[in-house]
C-alpha cells in the first residue's frame, strides 16, 4: 500500500455544531482573525456565510469584537445581518459605523430590511443616512418610514410585478426574462388596471403551468386578501396565517398597490407576538433580550414589583385586620398562605387562558358567556375537591375537627371568585383599551389574596368565636 | 326624479365582520338552514367559503348544528375545513361521520392535511378509513403515519416535482404544463440524481426569469437546508425562521428525498409551539382549548394546582416553626406573605425569561454563565431597592425601627435567591430532559417561599430575641 501525501485544501470549517449552535473552532478562528486585523481571514470566513448565520456570529462574538468585524469586513459586510440580530446589539452596532458606511449598506437591502434598520436610529442619524441616498432609493424608504410603527408599511416590500390583465402568459414570461430590475425573491405576480388598483394575483407555480397563449385574466385569482398600509402587523399575520398565504399584497387608502408583505416576515411578527404576551404574564417587558444591561433589565423590571408590592401590602392589611385572632389561635398564620396560594395559582390559570384566548381572537362576544360559565364550574369542582383535600391534612396536621370546616369553606369561596377574577379582570381591561397580558397579573393576585385572607380568617374568627 | 325598481340580486352576504368574526347574520342563516334541513341554501352559502372560514362557522355553529352541517354539505363539505378547528371539535365531529365518508373526503386532500386528520382516528377507525382508500393514497397516508407524532415526516407533502440537472429551463417549463398531476401549490422544484438524492432546488421565480436554452444544473441552488422526516417539527421550525425559507425537501434516512415542508404548516408550529410554552407557565395544558369540557378542564387543571398545594404545604411548615416568634410578636404574621409573595414574582420573572431564551435557543452554553451573573446582580439591585422601600413601609406602618432592618434583610435575601432559583432550576430541568416550561413553577415558588418565610421568621427570631 503507498501512502501519497496530498496537499489538501484547508477543511471548510463548518458554521454550526450538531445542535445548531456556533461551532465553538469557527468562532475561535473568527475572533483570532479579529485580534490580528486579519481581514483577508476574517473575510474567506465571514463573507460567505448566510445572513441569519453572519448574525448568529454577531451575536456569539464579545462585546468589542462585533464593530471590529463590521469594520474589517468593509463593504464585504452584509447589513442584512443587522435583521437578525437582538435590538440592544444592533443599535449598539449601528452607532459604532459611520452614517455614510450605513448609507452604503442599506442600499443593497430589500426596502423592509433597510426600513427595520434605520427605523430605531436617531431622527439626526436617519436624515443623515437618507440623505447620502439617491432619490429613488430614499423616496421609497422614507415613503415605508412614514407609515406608524409596527404597521404593515413599515413591514412591506415595495418591488412588486404587476402586469395588465389583457397580456398573455407568454408575454408575462417574456418581460420576466428580459427585465434586469426584478425584486429578489417573489411569489405570486399581480394584476392591475391602469389606475394601479389590484385586480388579481397569479400564483407563480399557476405560470408555469399554463401554455403561453392563454391571458392573465383568464389564470387570476379574482378574490384576493388585502392589507391596508397602516394597518397594524399583528392584523396582517392574522390574515396570512387564517389562509395559509405566503405573499400579500399592500394598498394605499386609495386602494393603490404600493407593496407585498411576505410571510417570513409574517413568521416573525408571529414569534414576536407570542413572546410579548408570555413575557408580559411573567411580569416582564416584551422587548426584554438576553443582551441588555443590568442597569436597564432592573428597571424595566422594577415597576412589576413595585406593583405587586402594593397588592401584597393590601393583603397584609386583611390579615392586620385579623391580628387579635391570630394571636389567640395561631395555628390560621400557619394555613393562612396555603389558601392565598392556591387562590392565586387557580386565578393564574384561567387568567393565562383568558389572555391567550383574546389574544388569538378565539374568545368572541358570542361565546364570552359560556366561556365565563365554565370557568365558574371548573373553579368550584377544583374547589371542592381542595376543600376536601385541605381540610383534611388540616384535621390530620393539627388534630382541630372544626378546622378542616373552615379550611375547606374558604378554599372553595377562594377558588370561585379565582375563576370569575381570572376571566372578568382581562375582559375587562381588553374592553378598556388595556393589554390585558400586560396588567391582568397585579389585579388577578389582589383579587385571590385580599379574598384567601379575608375568607379564612373571617370564617374562622366567626366559627371558633375569636375576637 | 323617477325612482326605479331593479330586480336585485340578493346581496351576497359578508362572511365576517369588521372586526373579522363570523358575520352573524350570515351565521343566522346558516344556522335556519341547518334548522330547515335545506340542504340548497346551506349549500349555496357554505359551499364557496375558504377551509379557514368554513373551519370558523363550524366553530361558530352550536354543537348539534356541526354534524348536522357536515350531513347536509354531503360530498361538498370541504374536509380540509377539519384542519382548522380545534381538536376537541374535530374528534367529536369525526365521531359521528360514518368511516366511508371520511375516506371519501380525505382522498381529496394533500397528504399533510389527510394525514392531520387521521392521526387522531382510532386504531381502528384508522384502519378501517385506510382500507377504503385506494392503494397509491393508502401506502402515501401510511407512510406519513408511520413517523413519530409531532415529526416532520407527518407533516410533509408527499407530491414535489423533481427534474434532472440536465433538463433545460425550457423542458422543465414543458413538462409542467404537460403534466396534469402536479402539487397543488408549490415555490420550487428540486434536482434530484437518478437515485433520488436532492443535489439542488430551483425557486419558481427564478425559472421564470431564466431563458428557456439553459440547463437546471446552471441555475439551481446547491446548498440547501435538509429536513430529515423523522425530524421533531420544531427543529424544522427552527430552520424555516432562520432562513426564511417557504418550503424545505425532507428526506429519509438514506437521504433520499420524500417530501416537502410547506411555510404554513411552519406557521401553525411556532404558533403552537409558543402558546403550549406561554400555557405552561401559566399552569395550564398546553392542549388546552375553549372548547374542552368542564370536567376534562377540572382534570386537566387539578395536578398543578395540587403541585402548588403541596408546595404551599412544605412553605407552611416553615412558619410553623416559628409558631412562637408569631405569638409574640404577631406583626411577623401580617408582613411575611408580603416578603415571600415579592419573592415569588421576582422568581417568575427570571424563570419566564429563561423558559423562553431556552426555547428558542438563545441560551446556550457559550453564554449561560454571564446570564447567571446578570440575572444575580439583577436580583440584588433590585433588592437593596425594595429592601430601602419595604423597610422604611415597616418603620413607619408599624412604628418599630428595627422591623425595617429585618425586614429589608429579608428582602434582599430572597430576591437574591429567587433570581438564582428562577435561572438555576429550569437550567437543571432542561439538562435533565424535563419540559421547563412545564415545571419549574412549582419549584421556583417552593424556593422563594420556603427562603421568604425562613429568612423572614428566622432573622426577626434572632434579632428580637423571641422564643
Amino acid at each position: 500500500m503507498v501512502n501519497v501525501e496530498h496537499e489538501t485544501a484547508p477543511e471548510a470549517l463548518a458554521f454550526r455544531d450538531e445542535e445548531g449552535n456556533v461551532n465553538p473552532t469557527f468562532l475561535a478562528s473568527v475572533s483570532e482573525a479579529i485580534a490580528d486585523g486579519n481581514a483577508e481571514n476574517l473575510r474567506r470566513l465571514a463573507a460567505p456565510l448566510h445572513e441569519a448565520d453572519l448574525g448568529a456570529l454577531i451575536e456569539a462574538l464579545d462585546y468589542d469584537d462585533r464593530p471590529r468585524l463590521v469594520a474589517l469586513l468593509g463593504s464585504d459586510f452584509d447589513f442584512a445581518a443587522l435583521t437578525e440580530v437582538d435590538d440592544a446589539i444592533r443599535e449598539e452596532l449601528l452607532e459604532s459605523i459611520p452614517n455614510a458606511n450605513i448609507a452604503e449598506g442599506v442600499r443593497e437591502l430589500d426596502v423592509d430590511d433597510a426600513v427595520y434598520i434605520l427605523e430605531d436610529l436617531d431622527e439626526a442619524d436617519k436624515a443623515e443616512v437618507l440623505e447620502q441616498l439617491p432619490p429613488p432609493e430614499r423616496v421609497a424608504l422614507q415613503r415605508s418610514l412614514d407609515y406608524p410603527e409596527d404597521s404593515a408599511g413599515r413591514r412591506m416590500q415595495t418591488e412588486f410585478i404587476a402586469v395588465p390583465p389583457f397580456w398573455t402568459v407568454g408575454q408575462t414570461i417574456d418581460y420576466m426574462r428580459e427585465t434586469e430590475d426584478l425584486p429578489d425573491t417573489f411569489y405570486e405576480i399581480f394584476v392591475v388596471d391602469p389606475a394601479y388598483q389590484l385586480i388579481g394575483t397569479v400564483p407563480l407555480d399557476r405560470l408555469l403551468r399554463t401554455k403561453r397563449p392563454v391571458k392573465i385574466s383568464d389564470i387570476m385569482n379574482e378574490d384576493q386578501h388585502l392589507i391596508e398600509a397602516t394597518d397594524d402587523q399583528e392584523k396582517a399575520a392574522r390574515l396570512f396565517q387564517r389562509y395559509n398565504l405566503v405573499s400579500c399584497a399592500v394598498v394605499d387608502e386609495a386602494k393603490r398597490l404600493v407593496g407585498v408583505m411576505m410571510v417570513d416576515d409574517i413568521v416573525d411578527v408571529i414569534e414576536e407576538e407570542a413572546d410579548e404576551d408570555l413575557k408580559a404574564l411573567g411580569g416582564v417587558k416584551g422587548d426584554e433580550e438576553l443582551s441588555d444591561t443590568i442597569w436597564y433589565t432592573v428597571r424595566s423590571r422594577f415597576p412589576w414589583l413595585f406593583a405587586n408590592l402594593v397588592t401584597a401590602i393590601v393583603a397584609a392589611n386583611v390579615i392586620h385586620l385579623f391580628e387579635g385572632s391570630i394571636q389567640q389561635m395561631v395555628v390560621l398564620a400557619v394555613l393562612m398562605p396555603i389558601v392565598a396560594s392556591i387562590g392565586g395559582n387557580a386565578g393564574t390559570q384561567t387568567m393565562t387562558v383568558t389572555v391567550r384566548a383574546l389574544a388569538t381572537q378565539e374568545l368572541r362576544r358570542s361565546n364570552t358567556w359560556r366561556i365565563i360559565r365554565r370557568e365558574v364550574a371548573v373553579g368550584i369542582c377544583n374547589g371542592v375537591g381542595f376543600a376536601i383535600i385541605l381540610g383534611t391534612v388540616a384535621v390530620v396536621w393539627f388534630g382541630i375537627r372544626d378546622l378542616g370546616f373552615v379550611i375547606g369553606l374558604a378554599i372553595l369561596t377562594v377558588l370561585s371568585v379565582a375563576a370569575l377574577g381570572g376571566i372578568l379582570i382581562p375582559l375587562t381591561l381588553n374592553r378598556l383599551g388595556v393589554d390585558p397580558a400586560v396588567s391582568s397579573g397585579p389585579f388577578v393576585t389582589t383579587t385571590t389574596d385580599v379574598i384567601g385572607f379575608f375568607a379564612f380568617l373571617g370564617i374562622a374568627t366567626l366559627w371558633f368565636g375569636l375576637s
